[in-house]
């Protein structure tokens, strides 16, 4: 694999990469756009005109009846009054249906309920009708010969049923784009193999096929092509024969990059190598050689990157090549949770979760790796801080692309804090009651959410502080930090035992804190502001325990499953954590403490709408069935109101 | 056909009848969800979760690393700096790539940019670095056992690559549901027949399937039945077998409303017949019995109240069958163009155009019957006055669902006048040179274009007013509408020939004005405003005719198209238009005079970039040849600027 640097990698804007993407599609004659096909009205639906749609008939074709009723002359009925019926004898009326055609010689319709039958047949009017009243005009919907639709107009079901109606039987549609997919790489290895240690499944081909159908494209993936030059420039050649764009797909490393951008300047030709956005940075753009030029993308590797790749390159020249504007996010304002930094020189897209506290959108910002498809998976929107700006204040207000929609995001409980099982529980139980209600919890440790409580992010921060002074939980962090906490209720959630997580069978016979000092033990953390990092704490000081002894005391994870994972994966010996977690994990676990983890939040919210779905929960007998098998979990006094 | 009242029709409000309707089916014992089904995770793309989804495997599987460069061991870098460089000997270090598992031993990454290799392999390291620096920790993306998904969710693209590289390869989601469609009504023909006076094209059924089709369901549409009612239960009860909602579509009559209603009482239960939204208003909702009972909707026949009623009541139902929410449109506020009257006690549903013109989106209501289907597909957006509200004040805020991308509304020429076919042509083309380009022009007439520029609602008003007074055209309306018309400008389109448009071979020996008057004949005028009837008003007082004298002059079309329309239909004997009008509809057309056709906007907006493509169009060889070929017209003065 390749090491040297990078000579031409480089930082292009987006709409000067799309613009020499173009220009170099020109040159190389890739076609403008896919073939137009002629194809029956109904299998038009979300296809593009390549072609204006001109009427070909009137609808309504005759002008006709608008209600039920009878037709009449309105001359007739000139005069008629409360006082002055006027009676039309059989023959100067007629009964009529909507939709009927108005009779010859009729020019008004008078409604049935206005109608008075007489016994002989004749029918008795009150009120004089104006011509053409009640009469759906010769088309008045549709006008023979008007332009019904422009061409690059992406066809809707109500534009089929108006193209129908308007005598169109077959429409000159372009058709779906086809996007073939070429996933390299000598690690990659097809989803659903077994893998080997650095083996990396090909997820990315699964997704950016997905995004391709999710627009309307056909897409197809090629079988993983190996780290060799020669044999990818012939994979790129051969999918350009049928493709209308190619996406290589590079490994995820950087050596990589260098290596597809080589590839396709050899393939056919190089129009960029570098875009000014991140997550996405190493994006190749450029054509592909053959009896017939296709333009190419050649997408990162990392899942985030390829993700956001396919959005901003490849979403847009497939619109193209169907002659219309590409799809719009919706977008809304939202207030940001907390400080971003960013960097100047790129557009930092930036994954965010959303929730409604107050009158306010808050948008809290999700990890920024390019290798965590769950920032995606969890978010609910998308900021993007152009290269020009180095980030923005916390409270600033912002404009995000939602990839969620607002009401859902009002139905939404916002919980920050510490992360317990209970809650993942709870939110797969409150949304299988109420398809509506999402409860979306970010971890970042009890202190940090009553923080987050503070300044109005959330509905409720998850905690379980212990006062080492005290002894007493959450309850003296609340008076502490949220002024005098007169606003607060506390809500216990579960007791749960606290314990360490060791490998299964115990095989370095750790029995409890005093140990952790032990050389030859690997410690691994939770991040400062974690209550479980307060629990040891607190644990190591009553035993007068210098924490700096303990080797991987700095060694930070940010959730229980983290804790076990490290363990479980042999990279450290042991960490805190609680029952479930071991247990998930297969792992032993030395108990150390029970404790309580409780919900905070604003007393004036208790009786929100939003949280009723979450104390009716709390009460559930299944529920808390389901919790205590967990392990290590008491809810007796689950739902309790402690404050 | 039944022609009885409708006891039991009702305006029962929307939240109530989808209660009324869950709960006629919870007590049918209709199935809740559609069944849960296992399919490969490729295949889950589009469908709802039927469980929660969690992490089978972490991933990163192993720590990994997170850029090219070496593998260290932390400790052995302690102390290294600029003046104090670290020499790692071979063995010490090793070379790895992104993505790469951490070799055994070694806990930390130095980027490939920070290393300087020595002549004999030694790695010599400026900076010492933490541990776990650049690595990528096991489980930073997905931690084994944690939650990815929970029930009821819509899996995108991204959910997906999330499942498979936390290892799963297969998911439990909810079939696609199905929805079967009933077309019923004597008049009612397949698509593409040859259709006979009041026989009415079955586009109701296409235009519903296709909507069942793009909200994910799959869709069938049985046969047409005509209107006997126990074939239509037999075929309500033969659907409900495979489908999970059955859509029974009335003819278009009203008398076909109880009809339905009936029948569905009879086929199962009914649970609301009338629902308080206009249009849509007689909307019936309940089940069909069988071995297992299934949800019926009753959609009316005209076809805006079935697109929305399937949007309003079929789409919640079927998004419940699935186990989630409905789709959301996305919202924007804009300023209301004209006074907006709405009936107290039904939702209105009212169709608008949006543009932006100067910092405001602005909303102009379309056609309000539920017979205009083009009022729907020149639609961007949907305002629902409440029922509560009696409508809403010209220039008021009002919150509008998206039809369109606010991004494509603002690339939108908002054009308001009078009607030239040279628009839609000028709409064609403009379209063709760039996708992203839009002319929407909304027919009101001369002077009501004017005054809407006057009032901020459009970039450009089309107008050809005669002033009576100096014979000359449009300037004399801008200086009396437009204060002293010091900011305007005023670009010719084109010149056009209007006359008298008669029936092929003028049967009826038309020869002119003077004509008009006969008794024998019928004329259909234009809408007061509308240029057209100002100049036959003007050649009327030239020749001191008296217009109430004219059989027909109350009479108002308000397109030339219209008035075409008319005279081919037979409705009317002749009237005003342009050659070109007259020509689509195969009629004769006797000249009456040679008027210019003008696009009066504001001077300050002439240099606009939203304007510059029709700039550009007005002076394109092409598209003038075009214009000119249509007949009656004259480019020579095309797109000089008279003020």
């Amino acid at each position: 694999m390749s090491h040297s640097s990078s000579p031409f990698i480089s930082d292009v804007p987006v709409a000067q990469a799309m613009q020499a993407w173009h220009d170099a599609c020109v040159a190389a004659r890739c076609p403008v756009h896919v073939p137009a096909v002629r194809v029956p009205v109904g299998d038009a639906v979300g296809r593009v005109t390549a072609e204006p749609v001109w009427a070909l008939r009137s609808s309504p074709a005759l002008d006709s009846a608008g209600m039920d009723g009878i037709a009449v002359r309105a001359a007739d009925t000139v005069g008629a009054g409360e006082t002055t019926p006027v009676l039309l004898g059989v023959g100067d009326f007629e009964v009529i249906d909507t939709g009927d055609p108005l009779p010859a010689g009729y020019d008004a319709v008078v409604m049935r309920e206005y109608v008075h039958r007489t016994s002989d047949g004749r029918a008795e009017l009150r009120a004089a009708v104006p011509p053409y009243q009640h009469v759906r005009t010769i088309g008045e919907d549709i006008t023979a010969s008007e332009l019904l639709l422009p061409v690059g107009h992406r066809l809707r079901p109500v534009d089929i049923a108006a193209c129908a109606a308007a005598g169109a039987t077959e429409l000159v549609v372009r058709r779906r784009p086809k996007v073939i997919i070429v996933p390299t790489g000598d690690e990659i290895r097809p989803v659903g193999s077994e893998l080997a240690p650095g083996e990396i499944a090909d997820t990315n081909s699964l997704m950016l096929a997905a995004q391709a159908v999710e627009i309307g494209c056909d897409a197809q993936v090629t079988a993983i092509v190996g780290d060799d030059p020669q044999l990818i420039i012939a994979a790129l050649r051969e999918a350009a024969i049928e493709a209308d764009l190619v996406i290589l797909i590079a490994g995820s490393s950087a050596g990589r990059d260098d290596y597809t951008a080589r590839v396709v300047a050899e393939a056919g030709s190089l129009a960029v190598h570098g875009v000014a956005v991140k997550p996405g940075h190493p994006v190749v753009l450029g054509t592909v050689a053959g009896a017939v030029a296709k333009p190419v993308l050649g997408a990162p590797g990392y899942p985030v990157s390829a993700a956001l790749t396919f959005d901003i390159f490849a979403a847009p020249m497939l619109a193209s090549l169907e002659g219309t504007a590409p799809r719009e996010r919706p977008t809304t304002t939202a207030r940001l949770a907390r400080k971003l930094a960013s960097s100047i020189g790129s557009d930092d897209w930036i994954r965010v979760r959303l929730g409604r506290v107050g009158d306010d959108i808050i948008a809290a910002p999700l990890p920024r790796g390019a290798g965590v498809l769950t920032s995606l998976v969890r978010a609910d929107g998308l900021l993007v801080v152009p290269a020009g700006l180095e980030g923005h204040h916390a409270g600033e207000q912002v404009r995000v692309q939602l990839l969620r929609g607002l009401a859902e995001i009002g139905r939404t409980i916002v919980a920050i804090g510490s992360h317990d099982l209970v809650l993942d529980v709870a939110a797969s139980a409150l949304r299988a009651a109420d398809p509506l209600v999402t409860l979306a919890s970010s971890n970042v440790g009890s202190l940090g959410g009553l923080v987050a409580l503070r300044d109005g992010l959330c509905h409720i921060a998850g905690s379980h502080l212990l006062d080492p002074d005290t002894g007493e939980y959450t309850l003296p962090y609340v008076d502490r930090l949220l002024g005098d906490g007169r606003d607060i209720a506390v809500i216990r959630l579960v007791h749960r035992d606290q314990g360490l997580m060791v490998a299964s069978g115990n095989p370095l016979g750790i029995a409890g804190i005093d140990d952790l000092t032990r050389p030859d033990l690997r410690y691994v953390n939770r991040q400062r502001g974690a209550g479980t990092r307060v629990l040891l704490d607190h644990e190591l000081n009553r035993r007068g325990l210098d924490a700096t002894r303990i080797s991987g005391y700095s060694r930070e994870e940010h959730t229980h499953l983290g804790v076990a994972a490290a363990v479980a994966a042999g990279r450290a010996d042991t960490g805190m954590g609680i029952l479930a977690a071991a247990r998930a994990f297969g792992l032993d676990f030395i108990p150390i403490a029970r404790e309580p983890y409780d919900l905070v939040l604003r007393a004036s919210t208790v009786d929100d709408e939003l949280l009723a779905p979450l104390w009716a929960l709390l009460q559930n007998s299944d529920f808390r069935a389901e919790v205590e098998s967990l392990g290590g979990y008491s809810c007796a006094e689950t739902g309790r109101r402690i404050r």
